[in-house]
């Protein structure tokens, strides 16, 4: 008995069982307790502690069932042979090692990719995690459908018809963890080689992606409706990929007749298809919202994509994607292959989040404070009207500044960055021949700033830009 | 006042305010309060209700927010204008319509992808879930880094050393979303066109990712040791895919003369990798485990790939990457574009997981579990041993019988599930030429299946095949 003196703590956290556990888990790693040795009944150990038989019955099982111990019948425990038994040493990093991630950052940032954080609804997410986990179904950890739950498929099409008025069945519907993702997925399903219609400036991932994959892809010309569909015509391209509701980054809004011709091209020739990408479609001040592109798509050409990374928060992986009916085999014979890459768990809260009318009072909510946002930054802006334009504006989270008076988007960037504002050039989402020719524009994201640090970074503008 | 005849239910579980702002919600819905009526005061409807007046500003705040109402400096609450609000109805479907997942189910399966649920450590992941939750840390919900976060790469680094001998710094992980998503990325990082080297029978997934994105593959034989290296010499394929550690399906360890000899082919050629699938080699019942080929490759050419969907629940869509360094700058420039496909709230608990020692405890206990039910599963097949033989047993979760009396896997997957029995044939995982030919071979996984149900499902199993 003199093995097992363990000084028991009752009022630790950890409960006795563990601790018992832990203490001959120990003795058996260090050799202390040898291979094949005999261990205390659980009745002798339980007096010698002065703890109940159960708390030593529960320890000798836990150590049976990792394979430390073997129950032999009316004999006892012994010890096992340790070979192929898993010991992993945690060894804790010294800090300093770990690399900053975050560069050098500005005091006030205006990049057009953030989300407002402060809003997220963290206690809602927190409720229905844990009321999922608590579910204590099985199925929650088995593999799921590839294209993701039926309960989330549903409940996205229905969101989709209401706010977008988008056609969906669920069984349209591909859930997956991002929009980069679902590109791939694409380009996978359509195999490579493709000829793919792009805008520049355009979301510059989109066009990696493509080539990556040995897509070729065709620059098509924009005017104040965006794509051209007359220059489109001229192309040998079969996909277009366009923003209808908000080009990023040029934030035009696509109106109703280009959006026809569009779809025009796209049933005119075998094999056709539309990509359109709503990111931020959500988010509309001024005007009634324009519905998406597919749902005036009575031809099943377009491939509508939305997200909850640009609506809800970018850690939040789940993407979806809308596929015409005529494209369900192709997903099938192709698609299907690539198993699900959101978690049935992220899946569920999402679901219970849209289900439970969370999502509804967070875009209200957040459409309210990017509005007013929208509206100080654009009244801030006068101060440069005598030498910027300002374009993009009444949707989405971010709007453009087009100097006039000759300052190229290289000073304009310097300028700010010297006043501690980070502000993104357009050139760098220029693609094909214009890639890095230089524009006199800016983007100026709001999202992640609050009001007073609007005025105080407009403020720290005019000091940089204006002589 | 009489348009506010609010009654609240004081034992409801929803807070008050949250009832008065859902009454008033509605009211302003339906049209019962237009746009511009003005509101009583908090005041006022606080005395009306018998509530204390920060319930009534709560509920008015909240109606504010979301853009139901409007607060006018010393004048009061107005109705809004509701267009470009959001307002979702949601139906609830006929749940008879919804589409039944599961085909046909045998009442014994045998199928080789499943793991053992009943196992999954469900109250430390809910632990975990609600301290990371917990953490009201807001960098959670901003995007991550693409290759996912720092403290679980390294922890994923240190538990491939011990457990793999796998040599790999946290710069060179890559964590994404399941395996099939991680080969896309690969494929993505590669460009078409490749040639790649694979086995058959194989991963029939990694095949068709392949030959989706246009690169060839070509079959090279298999040996009692794995891929015949001689012939793989002679292809033009620059990458080769193999499973080392447990080739699926076939449960084939290749010895370590074979791993050599595939090292130095990679070697001995500008631009060769080998792509190392260690899907199952956390489960291996005799002998000393064989370390991971990764560690043995000095000249950084093999691109390993695991995955916890096998060790621990296949919902959980973490696997890994680990690149030779020669790859990172081709990661940076083409794979680094694709955000993290893993919710950084995932990523966190499975760190936890690992550094917190629930995932040694949990590989312990399953190696017991699954070699428990191996070892009674091949001591029951001894019935067959007249006209069978066992290959691929001591590692994995399945093995594979095959029949010398002439009997075709299709007749024995038949003739099992008349008895309720599922068996899956090994042609299906035949690829290139071989695809559709017929074999004599069938998979038993057992990582499904208790050790009663193993019984019964082998005495089903002699009623079908033994005449």
């Amino acid at each position: 008995m003199n093995d097992l003196t363990i000084s028991l703590d009752v009022k630790s956290q950890e409960p006795l069982y563990e601790q018992i556990y832990h203490y001959i888990k120990s003795e058996i790693l260090s050799g202390e307790l040898p291979f094949k040795k005999r261990l205390p009944s659980t009745r002798k150990l339980a007096e010698y502690l002065q703890v109940s038989r159960t708390t030593v019955d529960l320890a000798y099982e836990q150590l049976v069932s990792e394979g430390y111990l073997e129950a032999v019948p009316y004999r006892g425990y012994f010890v096992c042979d340790l070979e192929g038994l898993y010991h992993f040493e945690t060894k804790r990093p010294v800090q300093a090692l770990r690399p900053v991630q975050e560069s050098v950052c500005c005091t006030y940032d205006f990049s057009p990719s953030g989300v407002d954080l402060d809003s997220f609804p963290g206690n809602a997410w927190k409720k229905l995690s844990k009321e999922v986990l608590q579910e204590e179904d099985r199925k929650l950890f088995q593999l799921g459908d590839p294209q993701g739950e039926y309960e989330l498929r549903r409940t996205i099409a229905e969101y989709l018809h209401q706010a977008r008025a988008v056609e969906a069945e669920p069984e349209q519907i591909i859930v997956g963890a991002g929009n980069d993702f679902l590109l791939l997925l694409l380009c996978s399903m359509f195999g490579a080689g493709q000829k793919i219609a792009m805008e520049s400036p355009t979301y510059k991932k989109a066009y990696d992606v493509f080539r990556n994959l040995s897509n070729e892809v065709r620059i098509v010309e924009m005017d104040e409706s965006g794509m051209r569909v007359d220059l489109l015509e001229q192309t040998d391209a079969q996909i277009a990929y366009v923003m209808p509701s908000h080009q990023f980054p040029i934030g035009l809004v696509m109106p109703l007749k280009r959006r026809m011709q569009l779809l025009a091209w796209a049933s005119s020739g075998e094999g056709r298809y539309i990509i359109e990408d709503d990111y931020d479609s959500e988010f509309r001040y001024k005007g009634k919202p324009i519905p998406a592109l597919q749902g005036f798509d009575r031809a099943g050409r377009v491939i509508y994509i939305g997200t909850f990374s640009k609506s809800l928060a970018p850690a939040i992986r789940i993407s979806y994607l809308v596929l015409p009916k005529a494209l369900l085999s192709v997903y099938q014979q192709r698609g299907r292959i690539i198993s699900s890459t959101v978690s049935r768990v992220d899946q569920r809260i999402i679901a219970g989040f849209l289900d439970q009318g969370y999502f509804e009072r967070h875009l209200n909510k957040m459409r309210a404070v990017y509005r007013s946002r929208h509206d100080l930054l654009l009244e801030e802006l006068k101060a440069f009207r005598s030498f910027c334009s300002v374009s993009g504006e009444h949707a989405g989270v971010h709007l453009l500044l087009t100097f006039q008076n000759g300052m190229t988007e290289q000073e304009a960037v310097e300028l700010a960055a010297r006043e501690g504002v980070r502000v993104c050039g357009l050139s760098r989402y220029f693609v094909g021949e214009a890639a890095g020719q230089p524009s006199h524009t800016v983007l100026l994201g709001y999202a992640t700033l609050s009001e007073e640090e609007i005025c105080e970074a407009v403020r720290r503008l005019k000091r940089a830009w204006i002589p």
